[in-house]
Protein backbone atom coordinates (compact mmCIF):
# COMPACT_ATOMS: atom_id res chain seq x y z
CA UNK A 1 0.00 0.00 0.00
CA UNK A 2 1.29 3.53 -1.00
CA UNK A 3 0.21 6.33 1.29
CA UNK A 4 -2.73 8.43 1.08
CA UNK A 5 -3.08 11.92 0.21
CA UNK A 6 -6.59 13.06 1.36
CA UNK A 7 -6.27 15.61 -0.73
CA UNK A 8 -5.46 14.60 -3.86
CA UNK A 9 -7.94 11.58 -3.22
CA UNK A 10 -10.87 14.22 -2.87
CA UNK A 11 -9.98 15.94 -6.56
CA UNK A 12 -11.10 12.74 -7.84
CA UNK A 13 -14.25 12.78 -7.56
CA UNK A 14 -17.74 14.99 -7.49
CA UNK A 15 -20.39 12.63 -6.71
CA UNK A 16 -22.21 13.33 -3.22
CA UNK A 17 -23.08 10.10 -0.87
CA UNK A 18 -20.81 7.68 -2.83
CA UNK A 19 -17.85 6.96 -0.69
CA UNK A 20 -14.67 5.86 -1.97
CA UNK A 21 -12.22 3.16 -0.89
CA UNK A 22 -8.91 4.49 -0.47
CA UNK A 23 -7.32 1.87 1.77
CA UNK A 24 -7.78 -0.87 4.37
CA UNK A 25 -6.69 -1.64 8.03
CA UNK A 26 -7.46 -5.30 8.99
CA UNK A 27 -10.86 -6.06 7.98
CA UNK A 28 -11.89 -2.41 7.63
CA UNK A 29 -12.41 0.02 5.02
CA UNK A 30 -11.06 3.58 4.93
CA UNK A 31 -13.30 5.70 2.70
CA UNK A 32 -13.53 9.07 1.81
CA UNK A 33 -16.60 10.68 0.55
CA UNK A 34 -17.91 14.43 0.22
CA UNK A 35 -21.57 15.04 1.38
CA UNK A 36 -23.85 17.66 0.52
CA UNK A 37 -28.16 17.15 1.56
CA UNK A 38 -29.64 14.80 3.99
CA UNK A 39 -29.35 11.22 3.75
CA UNK A 40 -32.04 8.43 4.67
CA UNK A 41 -32.42 7.27 8.27
CA UNK A 42 -31.07 4.16 9.09
CA UNK A 43 -28.50 2.12 11.38
CA UNK A 44 -26.16 -0.64 11.50
CA UNK A 45 -27.09 -3.38 13.66
CA UNK A 46 -23.52 -4.84 13.87
CA UNK A 47 -20.83 -1.90 12.92
CA UNK A 48 -20.41 0.81 14.07
CA UNK A 49 -19.32 3.64 12.06
CA UNK A 50 -16.40 6.38 12.43
CA UNK A 51 -16.97 10.16 10.70
CA UNK A 52 -13.94 12.14 10.62
CA UNK A 53 -14.69 15.08 9.25
CA UNK A 54 -12.11 16.99 7.12
CA UNK A 55 -13.66 20.16 5.49
CA UNK A 56 -16.72 21.37 6.15
CA UNK A 57 -19.57 20.84 8.81
CA UNK A 58 -21.87 17.91 9.26
CA UNK A 59 -24.51 17.38 11.19
CA UNK A 60 -25.35 13.71 12.35
CA UNK A 61 -28.81 13.75 13.65
CA UNK A 62 -29.62 11.21 16.23
CA UNK A 63 -33.22 9.97 17.14
CA UNK A 64 -32.52 12.16 20.64
CA UNK A 65 -30.11 14.53 19.90
CA UNK A 66 -27.80 16.06 16.73
CA UNK A 67 -24.45 15.76 16.64
CA UNK A 68 -22.50 19.07 14.93
CA UNK A 69 -18.97 18.35 13.85
CA UNK A 70 -16.56 20.63 12.34
CA UNK A 71 -13.49 19.72 10.69
CA UNK A 72 -11.09 17.55 12.65
CA UNK A 73 -14.02 16.53 14.59
CA UNK A 74 -14.91 12.82 14.35
CA UNK A 75 -18.08 10.89 16.52
CA UNK A 76 -18.53 7.11 16.25
CA UNK A 77 -22.31 6.35 15.86
CA UNK A 78 -22.54 3.14 18.01
CA UNK A 79 -24.33 0.20 16.15
CA UNK A 80 -27.93 -0.21 16.35
CA UNK A 81 -28.31 3.52 16.45
CA UNK A 82 -30.54 5.72 14.42
CA UNK A 83 -28.73 8.09 12.23
CA UNK A 84 -28.93 10.54 9.56
CA UNK A 85 -26.09 12.78 8.17
CA UNK A 86 -26.84 16.13 6.89
CA UNK A 87 -24.84 18.79 5.55
CA UNK A 88 -26.02 22.34 4.01
CA UNK A 89 -23.01 22.66 1.97
CA UNK A 90 -20.49 20.31 0.77
CA UNK A 91 -19.07 18.54 3.69
CA UNK A 92 -15.86 15.69 2.89
CA UNK A 93 -15.61 13.02 5.46
CA UNK A 94 -13.25 10.17 6.30
CA UNK A 95 -15.77 6.84 7.29
CA UNK A 96 -14.07 3.93 8.55
CA UNK A 97 -16.30 1.00 9.15
CA UNK A 98 -16.35 -2.59 8.85
CA UNK A 99 -15.75 -3.93 4.93
CA UNK A 100 -18.88 -4.80 3.10
CA UNK A 101 -21.35 -2.83 5.53
CA UNK A 102 -23.91 -1.47 3.18
CA UNK A 103 -24.12 2.46 3.42
CA UNK A 104 -27.71 3.09 3.80
CA UNK A 105 -28.03 0.13 6.76
CA UNK A 106 -31.41 -1.27 6.63
CA UNK A 107 -33.04 1.12 4.84
CA UNK A 108 -34.95 0.88 1.88
CA UNK A 109 -33.65 0.59 -0.89
CA UNK A 110 -33.20 3.76 -2.85
CA UNK A 111 -31.20 6.33 -5.29
CA UNK A 112 -28.98 6.65 -2.41
CA UNK A 113 -28.00 2.75 -1.76
CA UNK A 114 -24.37 1.81 -3.05
CA UNK A 115 -24.00 -2.04 -2.91
CA UNK A 116 -20.36 -1.47 -4.22
CA UNK A 117 -18.00 0.90 -3.51
CA UNK A 118 -15.39 2.29 -6.45
CA UNK A 119 -11.45 2.34 -4.87
CA UNK A 120 -9.68 5.42 -6.07
CA UNK B 1 -20.04 8.40 23.27
CA UNK B 2 -19.61 12.47 22.81
CA UNK B 3 -18.05 14.05 19.76
CA UNK B 4 -13.69 14.49 19.70
CA UNK B 5 -12.51 17.77 18.94
CA UNK B 6 -9.24 16.63 17.90
CA UNK B 7 -7.43 19.86 18.96
CA UNK B 8 -8.82 20.15 22.09
CA UNK B 9 -7.61 16.79 22.86
CA UNK B 10 -4.13 16.63 22.12
CA UNK B 11 -3.99 20.13 24.25
CA UNK B 12 -4.89 17.49 27.38
CA UNK B 13 -1.15 15.54 27.06
CA UNK B 14 2.38 16.35 26.41
CA UNK B 15 3.97 13.37 26.41
CA UNK B 16 5.61 11.69 23.83
CA UNK B 17 5.52 8.15 22.20
CA UNK B 18 2.25 7.83 24.75
CA UNK B 19 -0.76 7.24 22.74
CA UNK B 20 -3.87 8.36 24.27
CA UNK B 21 -7.13 6.72 23.91
CA UNK B 22 -10.30 8.95 22.60
CA UNK B 23 -12.91 6.69 21.50
CA UNK B 24 -13.27 3.15 20.09
CA UNK B 25 -15.16 1.25 16.80
CA UNK B 26 -15.81 -2.28 17.46
CA UNK B 27 -12.80 -3.87 18.99
CA UNK B 28 -10.31 -0.75 17.59
CA UNK B 29 -8.85 1.66 19.59
CA UNK B 30 -9.14 5.67 18.24
CA UNK B 31 -5.85 7.12 19.38
CA UNK B 32 -4.03 10.65 19.59
CA UNK B 33 -0.03 10.80 20.42
CA UNK B 34 2.90 13.28 20.12
CA UNK B 35 5.57 12.31 18.41
CA UNK B 36 8.89 13.31 18.53
CA UNK B 37 12.36 11.91 17.95
CA UNK B 38 13.04 7.96 16.77
CA UNK B 39 10.80 5.29 17.93
CA UNK B 40 12.40 1.68 17.91
CA UNK B 41 12.25 -0.71 15.14
CA UNK B 42 9.30 -3.30 15.47
CA UNK B 43 6.32 -5.33 14.18
CA UNK B 44 2.68 -6.38 14.71
CA UNK B 45 2.42 -10.13 13.75
CA UNK B 46 -1.23 -9.87 13.30
CA UNK B 47 -2.67 -6.10 12.77
CA UNK B 48 -2.14 -3.34 10.60
CA UNK B 49 -1.79 -0.08 11.92
CA UNK B 50 -3.04 2.89 11.05
CA UNK B 51 -1.32 5.81 10.72
CA UNK B 52 -2.96 9.24 10.06
CA UNK B 53 -0.77 12.61 10.20
CA UNK B 54 -3.09 15.87 11.72
CA UNK B 55 0.29 18.30 12.20
CA UNK B 56 3.52 18.25 11.36
CA UNK B 57 5.55 15.41 9.47
CA UNK B 58 6.13 11.92 9.83
CA UNK B 59 8.84 9.43 8.67
CA UNK B 60 8.07 5.71 8.69
CA UNK B 61 11.12 3.75 7.78
CA UNK B 62 10.27 0.38 6.36
CA UNK B 63 13.30 -2.05 5.90
CA UNK B 64 13.18 -1.16 2.29
CA UNK B 65 11.73 2.28 2.32
CA UNK B 66 10.62 5.50 4.18
CA UNK B 67 7.63 6.60 3.93
CA UNK B 68 7.33 9.99 4.19
CA UNK B 69 3.90 12.25 5.65
CA UNK B 70 2.54 15.45 5.64
CA UNK B 71 -0.50 16.37 7.95
CA UNK B 72 -3.44 15.15 6.01
CA UNK B 73 -1.73 11.89 4.45
CA UNK B 74 -2.22 8.59 6.17
CA UNK B 75 -0.41 5.42 5.81
CA UNK B 76 -1.23 1.47 6.82
CA UNK B 77 1.83 -0.40 8.33
CA UNK B 78 0.30 -4.10 7.24
CA UNK B 79 0.28 -6.64 9.81
CA UNK B 80 4.20 -8.12 10.18
CA UNK B 81 6.13 -5.74 8.55
CA UNK B 82 8.98 -3.98 10.65
CA UNK B 83 8.59 0.15 10.91
CA UNK B 84 10.27 2.40 12.71
CA UNK B 85 8.30 6.17 13.14
CA UNK B 86 10.39 9.34 13.57
CA UNK B 87 9.80 12.83 13.54
CA UNK B 88 12.35 15.40 13.52
CA UNK B 89 10.38 17.79 15.63
CA UNK B 90 6.99 17.06 17.50
CA UNK B 91 4.37 15.51 14.89
CA UNK B 92 0.49 14.73 15.66
CA UNK B 93 -0.80 11.91 14.85
CA UNK B 94 -4.42 9.88 14.89
CA UNK B 95 -3.44 6.32 15.54
CA UNK B 96 -6.12 3.38 15.10
CA UNK B 97 -5.24 -0.14 15.50
CA UNK B 98 -6.98 -3.75 17.67
CA UNK B 99 -7.10 -2.66 21.19
CA UNK B 100 -4.60 -4.22 23.16
CA UNK B 101 -1.86 -4.36 20.73
CA UNK B 102 1.26 -3.10 22.27
CA UNK B 103 3.15 -0.69 21.19
CA UNK B 104 6.16 -1.12 20.83
CA UNK B 105 4.78 -5.35 19.26
CA UNK B 106 7.86 -7.52 19.18
CA UNK B 107 10.51 -4.96 20.09
CA UNK B 108 12.32 -5.22 23.63
CA UNK B 109 10.93 -4.14 26.75
CA UNK B 110 12.16 -0.27 26.42
CA UNK B 111 11.13 2.55 28.39
CA UNK B 112 8.59 3.22 24.93
CA UNK B 113 6.71 0.41 25.92
CA UNK B 114 3.56 1.25 27.36
CA UNK B 115 1.08 -2.01 29.11
CA UNK B 116 -1.80 0.41 29.51
CA UNK B 117 -3.06 3.78 27.78
CA UNK B 118 -4.74 6.64 29.23
CA UNK B 119 -8.19 7.05 28.16
CA UNK B 120 -9.07 11.58 27.46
Amino acid sequence: MDKVNLAEKFALFDERWSPKIVGGIDDYDIKLAKLEGEFVWHKHDREDELFLVVDGHLSIELRDRTVELDAGELFVVPKGVEHRPRADVECRVLLLERAGVLNTGDAAESALTRHSLDRI
